[in-house]
């Protein structure tokens, strides 16, 4: 959930200084033709990690645009005149006006998230308080609202050095209190609960942006910019009618950092080590999976990666370790008729394996928010929905005593070159490349987005996305090798 | 949520005999259309009280249709490979495909039903589990399904009287087991929990239709209708994007007999009797209002009812008793600019009073779902929606302590005609009468219609509905009176 905002993004002074004046001429621009046209309102929920920037980042939209048609509303302490009233009551009374913004620093969320932390409410009151917002904003959105949510992360490394940074310097000191360290001794916790919220309350019509809050130049105009997308989409689609889903866009890191730019594909594993390695760990997994307690557990893996990654090798090194009564691979290509007539996840629900049993999907429902989105198989609305029903079939699995793990193999776009022409060159390999590996190659970037916002928004403690560096094919088997072990043998324990 | 349902509705054989062919073949064309173009699946749940013909009711469905398109799942005890995988596993599996129908005998509500009666699962954790089933709807309804659910009902009366005439009947005996009269002695608690449930699952897309399930004709004739009508309307808007809401419609009652028509509105209070109940009730409530403990309390009374029922004469019987520093009457007419700005809503949350307060609706929120519906100022999801958003909202106002009734004051046709005549003729109060109130006579049967809806979709135990017999102003205001009284005594417990 938070791996793309914990990558160290940086926007440099120079880029800063020619970006903000366009932006902020937009940003007027995009808030008078809100004014004038008043067909719907903006609603911006400014959450996250102490020291992330929160303030800052409200103080900045005020700064940046026309304080007539914009309200802040810091959502402290409730005042007794609110006390006495159902908790949604200030927000309800600070709601703006269509035509209007209305910033809220500390929402609906921020209480029950803290109450979660500590230990004041349980999850499962957690998650009524959440279906709640959900609800909620629901409304907001068949009433024409639209509600933009921005959480602005930082790493429990990063939150420690800020809050020091900022009590040495005289003119900060004063901003960190003794709740703020409170809260870092919690940092894990907190980022436990935030994940379950996020992964709750991500809807298509209000999905969460997580942003990185270290950097300033970085945070600033990367929330200024989703705002002005936002409302411009918006405004663009008023001839829709309100109850139609238009959430704001998913829009590609500003400083074109991201995760699978952080993965170093070069990593290599010499053929002695390897081959040690292998049996090792194939053996591990054998027994594992002989374990009698693995008669309770199911195991679900996922293959996922770059065409030529070699997804198909290190399925077979996999399941070369299992007992072959006991495992399955389900390769996933255009679905059937009988499967069209379903409802997507449909014709994954059918292989869905008993207990003691290991199911391999090679390609998978991911496919929805890869392929079908990039090549538009599919509307906005569906692939950005598919976030949400992904997570809750996953976390049906999961309950169910399920390991899911899914695996990102990644090259580098060279390292496909080469492999496509050397696939060329082979007879027998020839077949395995086609027209459409080409098309896909020229869409490398758009991929690259959409694999990134699908880690962003499916990857949680629950079922992780793992990433594997697979330019040297030998890593990438053994990577997988041992994460499957270590994660089968978490589960036994 | 079941008045309703307990009225004891009937359709007299002859009116069967003739309308049951016609309905056959309009299902069998419906299904054949709907297998033809293939572009959605039904999703039919049969789920209610025991005894009230579940069974009886797939039986017909399946006999009346065509077997080719419809299959039956009648989901009991799950098998052992059911029982190793996610429980909507079984579900999954048995979806039905575009073009088909699917009846599910037992549905992913019945087990968790069950548990939260036999107390095996708390309040919160039966809350999450139908967040679950309304995700899982959402997804349906997202790609294409059409989901009709059912609840068929019987008083509890009726449920005993039926078990017992079944066990007579040598013929059904073996029908009622021991389950049956332990679930029987759990009524109340059973219709709590699912009244629970209704309120939280009756979605705009799909909302649950209660059906009284005595009368074997009444009951599969409504049943057959309302397939029928959400088939055919469905098929009609085959043109509309999927993730559209067109919910199965609401039909009035077949029998055309509905909670309105059994009130007997001739009930009538002399003047001697009405005046010293008045002081006695209006005594009663200026103490109870006095009560130390009201300070930790709220009430919020609606009050609504035909054109001329009198509900500002009884608004002033109620006010008269109450200091007026601790009172507000919010008279409800159109929005205003300011509040046509904001959610629906928004201009009722502003008026929501502090601890201690009594603020009295005249006309309210349900404006939605009447006068908005039957004019069309709204739209059909608009309406629909309104339901679950103002049970949200009722929700936290009585989570915050707060008594929440609602007043329907009810006249009859004839008498409201008297009342328009007579203000017409006297000078003072023919202010009182106007066009529009003509108007809407002229609707008198779309809002009898509209009532029921609401009062069906919106009373609970919770926040409960009082009907009006209002033809005579005396016994009217004596029964709210005593009705308010009734509940704040409760309430200060």
């Amino acid at each position: 959930m938070f791996e793309s905002a914990e990558l160290g993004h940086k926007i440099d002074k120079a880029t800063y200084d020619k970006e903000v004046p366009v932006l902020r001429e937009a940003l007027l621009e995009a808030q008078l033709d809100l004014a004038k046209t008043a067909n719907f309102q903006v609603v911006i929920l400014i959450g996250g990690v102490d020291g992330a920037g929160r303030g800052e980042t409200v103080n900045l939209i005020n700064e940046w645009m026309d304080p007539r048609h914009i309200q802040s509303h810091g959502m402290g302490i409730p005042s007794d005149e609110e006390l006495e009233r159902p908790i949604m009551w200030r927000f309800w009374r600070a709601l703006p006006p269509k035509g209007k913004i209305g910033i809220f620093l500390g929402s609906w969320y921020t209480w029950d998230i803290l109450n979660r932390v500590f230990n004041r409410i349980k999850n499962a009151e957690l998650d009524q308080s959440m279906d709640r917002n959900v609800r909620f904003e629901k409304m907001l959105n068949d009433e024409g609202a639209l509600v933009i949510k921005f959480w602005l992360h930082l790493s429990k490394d990063k939150q420690e050095k800020r809050l020091k940074a900022m009590e040495k310097n005289p003119k900060t000191r004063w901003r960190v209190t003794e709740r703020d360290w409170i809260h870092f001794k919690m940092y894990d916790k907190f980022r436990k609960v935030a994940e379950r919220v996020m992964r709750q309350t991500s809807t298509a019509e209000a999905p969460w942006m997580i942003v990185e809050g270290e950097d300033e130049r970085y945070r600033s105009l990367t929330v200024g910019k989703v705002i002005l997308e936002a409302i411009r989409k918006r405004l663009d689609a008023a001839e829709l009618p309100p109850h139609e889903v238009h959430a704001p866009p998913l829009l590609p890191s500003i400083d074109k950092l991201h995760i699978l730019k952080t993965l170093d594909l070069n990593q290599k594993l010499t053929k002695k080590k390897y081959d040690l390695d292998l049996e090792k760990y194939q053996g591990k997994l054998n027994l594992l999976t002989r374990n009698p307690k693995f008669k309770e557990m199911t195991v679900i893996a996922v293959f996922e990666g770059n065409d030529a990654a070699g997804k198909g090798g290190s399925i077979r090194r996999v399941t070369s370790a299992l007992d072959a009564r006991y495992y399955q691979v389900i390769p996933i290509a255009a679905p059937t008729e009988e499967e069209r007539a379903q409802p997507y996840l449909w014709r994954f629900w059918r292989h869905i394996p008993r207990k003691g049993r290991v199911t391999i999907f090679d390609r998978s429902w991911y496919g929805r928010v890869l392929v079908e989105r990039v090549e538009g198989y599919c509307s906005n609305v569906d692939w950005m929905r598919a976030y949400s029903e992904i997570n809750d079939f996953e976390e049906q699995l999961v309950r169910n005593n399920t390991v899911v793990l899914k695996f990102w193999l990644s090259i580098s776009k060279e390292e496909q070159l080469r492999r496509f022409e050397e696939r060329q060159k082979t007879g027998f390999k020839r077949f395995k490349i086609t027209d459409e590996d080409w098309r896909n190659r020229e869409k490398w970037e758009e991929y690259e987005t959409a694999v990134c916002d699908m880690v962003d928004r499916t990857s949680s403690e629950m079922s992780p996305w793992v990433l594997v560096e697979a330019n040297d094919k030998n890593f990438a088997r053994i990577k997988i090798l041992k994460t499957l072990c270590e994660k089968i043998e978490v589960a036994l324990k």
